[in-house]
């Protein structure tokens, strides 16, 4: 794949994709977008375990792109913004574990993009923000999912005040799963993905997904989709390889 | 607006909104909860950017009034609760960022006011109870926004056992944004509350609406509502703003 | 009752009920979770007012057993899995006060049931693991209450990874209530449980039930319940007796 705007590298099990406009602070243009869709899908494809979601340059990303908006009409926008909601599911919906290697600054549509990968590591230097809340255009997308990372009251002062926490606030917090010192950021990053990556790809895959459709939801409704899908996959070769080795007192093999 | 239970005055860009039945422990009787909603929709029509709701004598507040509950029957306390309610709803819908400043206590539906707010300042010897756990009236509607701003298992603590808890516990469990030694609460409340309403107010309002209206669902219904409502507001006059100033590397204007 | 892998006993007003199947780590067998599900059932029958879930021998509970499991096809696997949300939703309907006395280990549906009880008190050395994650078969239906009373990025990192967290993080996190050295941890289960179950039991059992009604329900939704249930309940007699009390300045009395 020939991408503009994006770098995608296959490192053993994982994927690495890097946003790559440096000059743009990594910010999220439509084309930027469609190829980090188009990233994310390539990657679902191949038989990778894991995919890290990183930034080149002096931040992790800015947000959306104001010189790629300013003009754009109503319809245009909000094709804009359904391609970055686009964006976010695809990250939920790969088989990968997902996780986002945090330096510098994410903010707005780039806060989104952590609060939407499955896991994140942060360096200590990182900061985090939703700066539409002290401007002309307020963060509403980038609240979706931030909301569902953070406590009520910890989303209002981010979104209101538009001023940055920083990563050990943000681990506080439950935005971040990891915070290091920046030079271990990597080294963080890998040990947490290869942690995460362990076991069966068919079952974390499903695992991940399920955990997605049952989340906000009443507990019963919750429970209605686990409940089938535990059952179900109780059924797959893995599943009885997993019991079996149980029982057997010897090592799962998955089929690498 | 002449009201006999509550001060409301209007300071620079700010209304404070103080409960004043200090000798009642500023409980909240039908004809209380009736003055704070018209105090909050009074401040609504203004062109204030924040209100302060606070509580003079000494505590914030003790909760529902038993004096004035003790012989009503199921459609006098329908009706009262459902009053509560409305100020609850109207203190989410009114354009302002509303910020509770909370002295001594906080107990059942003070506890609830807190939590309903859009930000909470404590001082460092306040406390919050739900204590309707350890009578013979739960704190049912208190519970609702109180576990949307906390875990669950801390919730069923606060609930059941009826015991405050400080206020750096509050903080550590997201009920409140700061705690601050007790002669700093004022200035606390007024920083946080002044970076708060920074930008334009029209996009903050419908910024802090859409939040209340996309919270608590799943996260697909959630991204229906904040799209929608990013890209209509794309076109107002405050975002065109805010992104030509961005391009033109100058401070927006949002005409005050 | 007479039960062949469950303990249950009646301790003044506390129903003590101990999973007993040290030499299995008390995994969770079909038969093993209906005796718990009577035991809970038999226990709200009682006049108590609390209940202890514990675990005897080596660990609280490793999760479901792969012994049970690994022959049985998809029906008696929904079959399975049905009756253990069952026991879940029976923990929250009986209508005493719950709490997990853990110690050692929660393994997958032994975490889930830690996070089923109202509250939970750990001993220090304790751990937590959704281990499926690093396995052949993911734990789905842990994830479901779990995910409820923790946040987004460390449900994700319990469910991906399956390490086990210690018992401080999950306090932290809020999966547990209190964590205490192991030598306290009776001690500290009784004291949380006695000053959780004060008051009217017949308010508290309305009480707690109610709130696992409104969770997870957007703010409306939860209140339209709250809201009616609160009013209700102000006619009944222990809430008249508390707000008599309340004015005469005087303990209420419930009844015992």
């Amino acid at each position: 794949m020939d991408y503009q705007h994006v770098l995608s590298e296959q490192d053993g099990a994982t994927v690495r994709i890097t946003m790559n406009r440096p000059d743009r602070r990594n910010s999220l243009s439509v084309a930027h977008l469609a190829e980090l869709e188009q990233a994310f899908e390539a990657a679902a494809a191949t038989k990778a375990t894991g995919i890290v979601l990183a930034g080149a340059g002096p931040v992790f990303s800015s947000g959306h792109d104001f010189g790629d908006m300013a003009e754009r009409d109503l319809d245009e926008m909000r094709e804009m913004l359904r391609r970055c909601e686009s964006l976010m599911r695809t990250i939920h919906a790969v088989p990968q574990v997902v996780i986002a290697r945090v330096h510098a600054l994410a903010m707005a549509a780039g806060c989104q993009l952590v609060a939407s990968c499955d896991l994140a590591v942060a360096a200590e230097s990182a900061g985090f923000a939703l700066p539409g809340g002290k401007g002309g255009w307020f963060c509403h997308t980038p609240a979706v999912p931030v909301a569902r990372s953070i406590g009520r009251k910890r989303l209002m002062e981010l979104a209101l005040t538009g001023d940055p926490i920083d990563a050990p606030t943000a681990e506080r917090w439950g935005l971040v799963n990891r915070v290091v010192p920046d030079a271990e950021l990597d080294a963080a990053v890998d040990d947490l993905l290869a942690r995460a990556t362990r076991g069966s790809r068919h079952a974390k895959a499903v695992g991940k997904q399920t955990i997605y459709a049952q989340l906000d939801r009443p507990e019963a409704d919750a429970y209605a989709i686990a409940t089938e899908v535990m059952a179900a996959t109780s059924q797959s070769p893995d599943a009885r390889e997993q019991m079996r080795a149980f029982l057997e007192k010897r090592k799962p093999d998955f089929g690498g």
